[in-house]
């Protein structure tokens, strides 16, 4: 039902991989980061239940098997690989790192080991699944380091390339460390905590601010979040400021974040709102979050939108899911690309991680620290429950605490020491001896 | 079942709405280009058939009421409210620029009229799913253009922001004028050619590159494009050329694609392969291929994958949605918001396009040129089919060459002039008189 979502040339790949006889060839495919996302030190692996779930529930409708007959890129297919699609399922193991672990560039996320054709159709799903989720838990995380301590609120559904994206990344924000999200289906589906009280339209609904405000504060009582800006921030401010409690506070969605927040905050004390809290939203991001801490504004919590849902300054990361090893009859071969700066390493790999550094090794070898990759998935099967999102979070949290202050600041920092084991180097050694 | 996916004030205020007895109030919101993308001349509108469908199907489900029920947020709710959730439906009228049209900043997309609820709580859905495709289908129709009539494949799906956001973005570049998808899904649920052959697994899963090439052929026939650099291009041609028919044509898929494609392209031609053609994919944007083009490098076709399918140097659009009118038993009252640069201007409009300016009406009045706001639904029924996606490309290729020469240049040109009419004028001056 989901195995049409991938790029046409893992299909016209399987048909040929068929035609030639390979379709019981054990096929290891490695997704690796190439790169960090710009701007980043680190990237925060999330989306793996996601991937699970398609893999899991890989398999073609009738209907879209007739609509591959009909291309012509098939018009040479033998129907036995048409009677093949209807029985396909995805039956391979697959190795996954734990959602809320920072990755560095050149480590493996996923293994995943099947026959190669169940191995091949999976690359487009699992490159854009997981990359997606990793831009915004690694982009939410540097929020949350900038707000030193304050909640963000991920509030970016209305900019997220497609409503169901915006979902997706609410669940990633949250594992990056955002206190919850004003998407309530992301809520209903993932348990996220969520947040939101009232936009502009509300208070021009009424003929009056005052009106807008009272009407707001009788439905929600301490959950009332006034919004200031609709007409003019201060004279909104003297309004909530009379109006009084019950309220959890006030928000600004526009105009100087940070004088506008010193003289609403001086509104609301002179009114005995001590307890009233301010928030701000609007076209922020971890700089500027981080500016105003700086600058000490009397800022409670930040909503973040924009720059968060779409990961703006890095839309996009180097990620790639490349063929490491084929297997026939027992037989193991290792295979790389070599091709100027796009290259990459033979052999199924495991990640140490020590206390100062990265080890990159084959698969199988013993190493210090703690091994990344686990066995998520064996014959098709789901080994035991994947953690919970509130066991990723928490991860997410211990790990990049454990992080040298360097690569938790919002400049590029030296990089954590990443190497390759001594049998990793020697294999990838061998296999360009070999190929051809 | 779709109502959910909405920020949770949407339904907050939905709350206070109900509770103040606002219910039956009709608003019209209108969603507007606040700002064009970055590096763009226009915004080719493109996403209202899933809006459509959205709409047409707006409910809750009853686990989703009981959800909302548990909320902090709330707690003080009558229960008629939740009863009135169990059979909210969509009833109002919705007005929208047709997919394909070019439109300019400060120019509204679509206007909702309806009971103030069901005006409100698709907001999100509507903000995030016009915005994505729009963004799309903008950056797509640059790179056609910088093409200049050289075919464009969208391959980037596994760049997007989800696999379903691939999907919609496939359909949203075959607006902007690509040729065709490497998503299969697409293909199948929108029609769109699909193109693909092979990626560098297919290579690598051979002991030996010539006998990869020779079984793609023989499973491919004259739709085979044999990629050229998994592990050295110019030996890779080498091979393609020696093996000879059938075949489409090469691909490259990294380094120099000036010098390769011209040594590729001598290459092919003296095996007697002239009808051979060209393919290069990799790391491009409408900028690297205008100089391709411009330099004469002998590439008959592009695709394009990351930069196109996250929109990467615009991945966000400022797009607004706001209320503009309330009508309380009839009568009229008109909304806007003045705060700083975040306005919005009161009444429901028509925008009137003649041959050298756009002017921005009211709703009702006469202009000259094309109305390019249509009525879509009324009475939440679809008042006739929607264009076809072939009909929206076309509307788009028609429009786009209508447009003058600086606005479909890559660089920012002088911009399309967008006036508001006289009545328009008058009504912002009252509006903004009445103010509170």
């Amino acid at each position: 039902m989901n195995a049409l979502l991938t790029d046409l040339y893992e299909l016209t790949m399987a048909a040929g991989y068929f035609e030639s006889g390979k379709f019981a060839e054990k096929a290891t495919f490695e997704f690796t980061i190439r790169r960090l996302p710009a701007n980043r030190n680190y990237a925060l692996a999330a989306g793996l239940p996601q991937v699970v779930d398609y893999l899991l529930n890989l398999s073609f409708a009738p209907d879209e098997i007739d609509y591959l007959r009909t291309l012509p890129q098939f018009a040479r297919v033998s129907p036995a690989f048409f009677d093949y699609l209807r029985d396909f399922r995805f039956t391979g193991d697959l190795f996954a790192v734990p959602e809320g672990t920072p990755l560095f560039a050149g480590e493996p996320v996923l293994t995943l080991r099947a026959p190669v054709i169940e191995a091949q159709i999976p690359e487009t799903y699992l490159l854009s699944g997981i990359t997606f989720q990793t831009l915004i838990a690694s982009k939410a995380a540097r929020c949350v380091d900038a707000a030193a301590g304050r909640p963000i609120a991920e509030f970016g559904t209305r900019r997220a390339h497609t409503p169901e994206a915006g979902t997706l990344g609410a669940r990633a924000a949250y594992i990056g460390g955002c206190a919850g999200t004003s998407n309530t289906l992301a809520g209903f589906r993932y348990g996220i905590p969520v947040m939101g009280t009232a936009a502009h339209s509300w208070v021009m609904s009424f003929p009056c601010e005052m009106d807008a405000f009272r009407k707001l504060q009788r439905v929600l009582g301490d959950s009332t979040v006034q919004l200031l800006d609709t007409y003019d921030t201060l004279e909104g401010a003297r309004r909530a400021a009379k109006l009084g409690g019950p309220m959890w506070g006030v928000r600004l969605d526009s105009g100087d974040f940070d004088s506008l927040s010193r003289q609403v905050r001086a509104i609301l004390d002179e009114a005995g709102l001590q307890h009233a809290k301010i928030m701000v939203s609007g076209d922020l991001d971890e700089y500027r979050i981080r500016q105003l801490v700086r600058d000490g504004a009397p800022i409670d919590a930040f909503g973040v939108g924009t720059q968060l849902a779409t990961s703006a300054d890095a839309p996009n990361m180097g990620a790639v899911y490349k063929l490491v090893e084929v297997e026939i009859c027992g037989i193991k071969r290792f295979t790389a690309k070599y091709s100027d700066a796009k290259g990459s390493l033979p052999g199924a790999k495991q990640v140490f991680r020590d206390v100062a550094r990265d080890v990159i090794a084959r698969s199988g070898e013993c190493g210090k620290g703690e091994a990344l990759l686990r066995p998520i998935l064996l014959g098709g099967r789901l080994i035991e429950p994947l953690p919970t999102l509130e066991q990723a979070r928490a991860r997410a949290a211990r790990m990049i605490a454990a992080l040298p202050d360097h690569l938790r600041q919002l400049e590029p920092g030296e990089p954590w020491p990443v190497i390759e084991s001594r049998e990793l180097r020697e294999l990838i050694g061998q296999t360009r001896a070999n190929v051809r």
